[in-house]
């Protein structure tokens, strides 16, 4: 049985996800907001480790200054009560009004100069609290028509505006990194960087590029039918990985945001499995915050939103044991073996051998024998497929 | 009246697409195969300029040496017969039974090596026949199941091998570039490289990246349920179209390989516009060949193989005529105006403005009337794609 | 070019159409209500000839009687005062939260119980404007967790509903259809009734059958990948085409409700042949309100309200017309002869044929050449369909 | 820790699942075709109780009689000697090139009269093995364009077809049912009958509706995104579920024909609750055959091939395991009564209660508090969901 949540698992939740009201396309809240002292209490209690916030949900878009201060110090008194952190900050560029055409890239020349503003205001603020990551989702930044956006044009203004920020970051001496967040659709018809594979070749193209990798969410690239946990693999290989969105998704449909682990539960358990044990090849492969960011569903009271907070912790402890059983079992070692798992790792090409050794090699290509492949040399993936199953559904 | 297809418009079509037999997961042929000759003299009178091929399209997987170069002779001088060139060349890594879980990214290690000798005879033949660019398509590099494939790895060794693929052209002074395709899934339940943001992203991570750029396919990216013209948009920001594969597919289900238009005609529409008129911005986008990778239907005989191939070079003739049509508009150029699209292209911050200079600028922030775009300042992007239907329909 | 609308056309707008005030899951409204008087008058300005609404639309929810009958009353007088006419009224079961969980198939009875009354006092409603039509879209009956929704009892109870509404409208002698309108998620995780097909086996079910029919709309079978004009040939076949909701939707993904046509173009046009001129077989196939259900972009302002419901109507005319002409040319009705479109209408027996008369009769089977189908008798549908795009496109 | 299957389990396979030799889209046969006769004594050896075959599987087309009647004679003894039944036979009208265009709705007439007459003489053999249902998949059935197709009469001769073979079971007494399967795509681009409840519908069109049910299949329903579980609740409520098809399918893509299980893990366990404890409400809600429907993949050999089949059968009997405790655990009994998924089963009508008398009970409407459902009332079916994970996992 896995383990009550600690802070050492490094479990941290946005403010707006226990905080949604349950507002949705198709009718208005169904709860009221909570207060964010209330929230640090609670995911204290719970077992987290560190709360989340977009700018607007701390305090209102268009506060004035004052009522900004007096959250930010609430906020702060709160933290400093429970010893709960904010490893991560990011602001709201797509809820008001004047963000209806994106922030950075919509087409009205005002709107991204604001935008940038907001932005920079809302870095200082992540630095006063100490966040290491800010995250930037640009769920605005998009178009329903094709003739309505210049993409290469919204990619130079969205270049323009992270090359300033990292530059702003890097004089002020704020430790700070940025996380782009990808998503393919939703509220726009088409999102610029609509996935993981997008922002990353994006990121390339900076200035700093050391300053910015991804912040992918489960259900985000699930919506594209993409495998999660193998895009999470690509991002690691890349070593971009520098936040994570943790979720549930049941197919390609709207963003649902559930709970995490409540839906795909293969992907999920792969996640567990690469971010913990790395994968087949083994050692952690992220050490980073694993954060929430979900809805406690429309139909549920207060109750079932801590209820559902409680649940992704447990789920992700509970697929962190399977997962671990997993790896331990010599019969699942052995099938690893058996279907070349391992083989992989083993480079393509001899040590220091060159294309005219490998030319010269007849076992390569002259006398080997594709033939062998009908009828014989099966992979045995299913049964690999079957031992993750049993281990998965804890019946082994 | 769109004119007739000629040399200039750099129409090319894959070997195995008008050669397609019908075979199907619920189905055999039928339809024989063609003999290449034939095949290039149809393309030919058709009014296309290119042929492009993969290895065992032109001489079947296994043959002898012999059989290997009659087939090229006899390629070459239906080629010289004709005026017809190969612009492109292809390997096949995923018809084999060798090749059942990949090539280049297969778990085993002597099926890596021979992919590898493959690829480059193959490559020596593409120098031979004048071809300018060497397609990769993955299309086993993938897994069905999590466990079965380590994603780092598999990255590690398509890696391993472009990176050979480079120094062997770049020593052996071939004039060729390499193109990688990506797909999501399909033969494969999650393919590598499953979008072209992907394939950018680990084109940087290559020894010798200005060798490598990317060939979308249509069908491949609306597989994923993205915006394919978008894509392509940010393809061409990153200096990466080196080629491009157009056919139609009707949404997120199996790979249709339609004709070119006979699938999402708007994206399509935006396609040809972006690559004709570089969209928006104006300017000729792309210049290489336009590479037509379908299927002629199942249900049809040789003659309908024909109307199929003649199809896609009308389909994209007329959109072209549409598209010039809509740029020349003044009503069009006056909404795109008011839509403010124009206007992305104008930078967001002064000529040398710094960070410092925009936080002092109050014009963006604290005087900046947000609220003014709540009830007002509509972006009329409704107008514009109604223009945008109106020339499409040839309704203005 | 096609004409104005008129009210012949008989194009009718959801109030909660063009009174869309912009909010969406991240983010609130950027427009204000609209007063209903004046809709009435924009929409009769406009060619339409028809006004729908949920009872929610005109008076909010927990209105008094007093307000409620006031704004019935500015309603009637708009409608005096202009000509338009009511065709359809529906209820608003799943806006406000005590429908958190359904109306009619809540697990909580008291709420079944005043889903019952709200609907039956909006039938009331509904007879005394003129409507023919009351849709019921159950957009809350659903789930998001397959155990916390026992989909046959929840059948049950919808069935309990319709039926007791079904002797209502009987008992008082109005002249009122029912027409459920299907929709397969969103904001449910899944929701009853998923798609048209499922709305037509469950209305069987009624004690009332020929009471009820569906009202489909385009985005919503469209959400699950299928082909919209082929359902409502099945629901015309089955003569239930109650009533219809047009709109543009761009693949699987959330509900875009874009304007009708500024989706899939090929599917709007064979729905507007095959509402106007009963695709291949000929004949007008509906003779309902061709009703748009559809949502101004976001990003617009009033007047894109208004270019969006105009341009709604436009695209309906402009598809008839190309539709008309596809039907004329004699190329497109010869090809539709050698496809053997034609040939689907002719029995496949001969008049009076029994299974006894095919079984003798040898050229059926023993005499039959299937092998004449490999290379040979192409159904030319590529050819087909080119001569579409040519109609679609106003290329021909 | 589940039981290994046995007969009483009803575990049956189609012979062209175990004999899928692995040719897909892009590549061909990986394996040699089996024997039926090992076929057979393989099955029997893991405990299933039925085969199943097209005619095309267990003899070519085109066999002339006598080596039909060979293989008929071959399977018959191999039958005789495990004890292992037939338990549903179908007809192979998609494979063959004759078939391109469909069967039953073949737009070329002789095409459909050559089906009728297949598919007559292979009910004689399926009465003749004792079959009790005859499965009808029409996935041929259908087109890639909308004017290729006239729906509606396709809709009619797919009627007149099974009127004629429910007269002829009829009137021979073969103990028979049909059972149409629906699907929505592929290998067509879009298929008749799309979903399960489109094929629900069209039944009751017919003459001997009670003859005919369906046989829906896992993954065809979830390729158009609906959620399977829920979709064989109505069938079961309609009384029409005569057959199923089990497999698994990773979301909206190509027809993946994976192992039972090996899919959507929530869907299968809440579909083996279904059918074995008949969800919510209890009892078992189905008899017949479960029957694996899918396709070994693609990289394994014959001992990849059984590990698969056996696969199937160990994932049903574990989440039947699992589904048993989740009922029997008294903590989901409680959470059921708190979010009222019992209470679904009450009428929302008291006994007797007419119109008039729920028109006149204020606590329905006047005085019920629809306010208390905000911020109060939650339903609590995270938590059920919780709880259902849980059990799905071992962890309870």
């Amino acid at each position: 049985m896995a383990d009550a949540p600690t802070r050492a698992d490094k479990f941290s939740f946005g403010l707006w996800t226990v905080d949604y009201t349950g507002a949705d396309p198709f009718g208005g809240p169904t709860r009221s907001n909570l207060d964010v002292v209330h929230v640090v209490e609670k995911l204290n209690e719970l077992g987290a480790y560190g709360l989340t916030f977009h700018d607007d949900d701390l305090f209102a878009f268009g506060s004035t200054d004052a009522e900004r201060q007096n959250q930010i110090d609430r906020l702060k008194q709160a933290l400093a009560d429970t010893g709960l952190i904010v490893p991560m900050v990011t602001t709201n560029l797509f809820s008001a009004p004047v963000f209806k055409d994106g922030g950075f890239t919509s087409n009205d020349r005002a709107i991204r100069r604001f935008a940038l503003r907001k932005v920079l205001r809302n870095i200082d603020l992540a630095a006063e609290l100490g966040a290491k990551t800010f995250v930037m989702w640009g769920g605005r930044e998009g178009a329903e028509y094709d003739s309505a956006k210049d993409i290469r044009q919204a990619l130079e203004r969205y270049r323009e505006a992270v090359n300033l920020l990292g530059d702003y970051v890097t004089d002020k001496g704020y430790d700070i990194r940025f996380a782009i967040e990808p998503k393919p659709n939703e509220p726009r018809g088409d999102i610029l960087l609509p996935t993981l594979g997008h922002a990353l070749a994006f990121i390339n193209s900076l200035e700093r590029p050391e300053l910015v990798g991804v912040n992918p969410e489960v259900g985000h690239e699930q919506m594209a039918g993409l495998n999660f946990a193998a895009g999470i693999a690509q991002a690691l290989y890349h070593e971009k990985l520098y936040h994570i969105d943790l979720n549930g998704q049941r197919g390609i449909k709207y963003d649902q945001d559930l709970v995490f682990g409540h839906g795909d539960l293969y992907n999920a358990f792969a996640l567990v499995d690469l971010l913990e044990n790395g994968g087949p090849a083994g050692g952690k492969a992220y050490d980073g915050p694993r954060h929430f960011d979900y809805k406690p569903s429309r139909t549920e009271d207060e109750t079932g939103v801590w209820d559902s907070a409680a649940a992704n912790m447990r789920n992700y402890l509970l697929l962190k044991e399977r997962a671990a059983a997993f790896r331990a079992d010599p019969e699942v070692q052995e099938a690893l073996e058996a279907s070349k798992v391992t083989e992989l790792s083993v480079p393509t090409l001899n040590e220091g051998e060159s294309y005219d050794d490998i030319l010269a090699d007849r076992s390569a290509y002259e006398d080997f024998d594709a033939s062998a492949y009908f009828n014989g040399k099966g992979f045995g993936f299913v049964r690999l497929q079957q031992l993750a199953t049993e281990h998965l559904l804890g019946a082994r």
